[in-house]
This record gives C-alpha cells, structure tokens and sequence, in this order.
C-alpha cells in the first residue's frame, strides 16, 4: 500500500548536518585531557554513567554536556584537576556552540525538491537557542514550513507537533538518523518513517531491534536518494 | 477605546511563579563561597560581566548560568579555586533545577477565571527542558491553549508565536514582570501589555523609560487584580 504522504519531517543533527563527529572529537581531546588519571576506556564509561544520570535534569545539548565533563572530571581525579583545565572545558563548549554548520552531501537539493512538492517540517531536540542557531547558520530555514526544537522526542512530543501543525499521523513521513528518536516513536503514532544512519551512533541512541519489517518503515544510505524512493511509495496525488 | 481581547498571553518565572528570589539566594552563596578573595559587590559585577559575555551563546536559563559561575570563580581566584568547590557549584545547580515550583498569590484562581473567557498562552524563555518541567510541575499546564518556550523575548519571537496560534497582534494581550521582554515587544507589534513587577527585578531586565502614557498599556500590583482590570478595559463583547 502506498503512503499518503502530505507532510515530511526532517530531522537535524546528524541528517542535515554534521554533529556526532564534534562531540566524537571532543571526546579524544577529553580522555587525552584525564588520560594520567585513567585510561581513555574508564574515562568514556564514568562520562557516560554521568551525562545519563544528569540527563533528565539537563537535557540534551552541549551546555548539559560540558556540566558532565566537568563533574566527570572532578570525579574521577579525586578533585586533583586543575582551575586552568576546567576553564578549558567550558572554552571547547564555547568553540562547539561556535562551530559552522557543515551540511551533509546533497541535503540542499534534496530539500529543495521535496520542498515543492511537500510541507517540511523541522524536528530536533537539544538546546533551543543552539538548535536555533544552527538552523539559521545552515540557510535551510526558508525550505522548512517552521522548525519545532522538542526536549525529547518521544511520542507525546511528535503528538503535540503533529497536533499544531494539523497534520494527521498517516500523511506524516519522518526522515532521521535515529531510531529511537526518529523513527520508532513516529511509527507507533501511525506515521511513516526513513531511517538515513549517520556513521557515527551515539550509544544513547542505540535500540536493539530496527523495525526492519514494518511496513512503514525504509532504511537509505544517504539523504539524495530520498526523492527517488518516495516517488515510489507515496500516492501518486502527492508525490 | 477598548481593547477587542480574544487571547492572553502570560510570562511564567516571576509572573506566575517564584524564581529571581532562587538566584538571589544562590547570589548570597556565592558571593560567600568566593569571600575570601573578592568583595560582594566585585563578584556580582564580574559574574554579571561574564553572564552578558555569555549570553548570546548559551542564552537564558540554570545551565548557562551555572557556567557562567564556574568560569568567574575561576578568573576571580586566579584558578586557585578548589575543584571541590566547583562541584559545589554544580550542586546547585542542580538543587535549582530540582527546586519546587511555588505560586505566586492568587495565580490558579486568576487563571482559572480568565481561562473561561480568553484564550490563554504561557510564553516563556529559558531552558527548554527546565522550562517544561516548571510547567508541569506546576499545575497550570491544563488552563493553557498551549505554551511556548522561546529563545529571546523579542519582537520577531512575539510575531512567530502569534501567527502560528493565528492572533491578530490587536487581540493579543501580554502579563508579565518584564518591561523589556513582556511588554515592550507586544506594544511594538500593536498588542496590548500589563505589567505585573516581581519584587527583584534582574539587571538585564531593567529598562529606563517605561511606556507610561502608551495607551495599551497598564500596570498592576497583583495578578490577583487581574480579572477586574480586563472587565473594565476590555471590549463587552469578549470581557
């Protein structure tokens, strides 16, 4: 059966743009930083428990994030860390919030395309003001019918935009780079989803079972080949 | 000339609930826990120096708050400040966050009776995350049409949230304890502002000439006074 397709909701982070190979960065600097307290394993594991304890109270972004790194780093140096590492933690913080934009390989044709035929709707999670700025950094904006920055995507908050953007879940196809954020809560509503992987996962958003069999459900390699497939799968009146 | 109401937009922290008197009361222990280096009047002048440095990047809210302190006890104490210390910081930080969210007087009933009249909007700025959870917390969340939690309270931020609830500027009417970012952005546009003060005012808050003699606008001593004010100045047909 084919999709109805009226609606298209794109993902940011790491599906329009670079993010993932940032943080992947800051984290070799990181465990270079502590590495004569503990090696570069041990250090990934403690940050990792930490950034998850904090995250309900934080949030997703880099200002939660660069709160971690510095717990984490006091932490595991008894203390022994000094004022001057610190303060270099909250400079890298400032140098991600700072990063340009670097937009993946053919994300503005694609957008361009589907823009005429389709509403885009842009979906991303994290800090508001930071998400913000990288939608205006990466010239998108005008393509996309308006931008939602959620704190979670869970069901409930693709529920609340689907509401105010009166869109049913049916013509609603979510196009991202995370299953869990992505795509499942997007299929349990009754939407559609397109699974584009980026090469890097970060470990919270890992699930253990893809969707590989739902019929609502495509995985590509890459964002250009996203026009071809829903000239495919989307109802002739809308694609 | 009446004012032809149809929708009521309400601030949150400091209008609804609590908040400025947590940062004075983290201010004061701050100002302690760095004493022994700097006067009081010093540290609230670089940490307020380094928060306005700060916030275009990481804009409004506890976290970027929290780092903002972190970095000016650094500088304030030459990096001799302990890391021990700085994890104190981070403490709070996280007792800010967990902090209960307490009415002011007379808020439920006021919204209650309005609610059944106007249309009722919570825009606020901040964390997105924190902001939800106050909202929540908070018991309001059922008495508003929806909320927004936006980056800046400026004019463009007024104009983007009226146009998506689809208001006329005219029909909007704004309540908040902030001049600059409740009031004078919504007269801009043509709307309609109620000034409500909180007993603290945060500096980057202040403005010098409040629009007194703007024929839109009012000011009041308690939200509780309201629902009278409305009935007089709003027009029959939607007071």
């Amino acid at each position: 059966m084919k999709w109805p397709i009226t609606t298209i909701g794109f993902d940011a982070d790491d599906t329009l743009w670079h993010n993932e190979n940032l943080f992947e960065d800051y984290h070799r600097k990181y465990c270079e930083l502590l590495s004569e307290y503990h090696d570069a394993k041990t250090v990934e594991r403690v940050l990792y428990e930490t950034e998850m304890n904090n995250l309900e109270l934080f949030g997703y972004g880099v200002k939660g994030f660069t709160l971690s790194c510095i717990e984490t780093a006091i932490r595991l140096t008894n203390g022994a860390i000094k004022a001057e590492e610190i303060r270099n933690i909250i400079e890298r913080c400032r140098e991600m919030l700072n990063h340009p934009v670097e937009l993946l390989n053919g994300v503005e044709e694609t957008i361009k395309t589907l823009n005429r035929r389709f509403r885009l709707l842009l979906i991303t999670k994290g800090d508001l003001r930071d998400q913000e700025r990288k939608i205006a950094k990466s010239g998108l904006a005008r393509y996309f019918d308006h931008a939602e920055v959620v704190s979670d995507k869970n069901v409930e908050a693709y529920a609340r935009v689907l509401q105010r953007s009166q869109t049913k879940a049916d013509e609603f196809l979510m196009v991202g780079n995370s299953l869990k954020s992505d795509i499942l809560p997007v299929l349990e509503l009754g939407g559609h989803g397109i699974h584009i992987p980026y090469h890097i996962t970060w470990e919270h958003e890992r699930v253990d079972t893809p969707p590989n069999e739902h019929e609502s459900f495509y995985e590509l390699e890459s964002i250009t080949q996203l026009p071809q497939l829903i000239d495919q799968i989307a109802t002739p009146e809308h694609a």
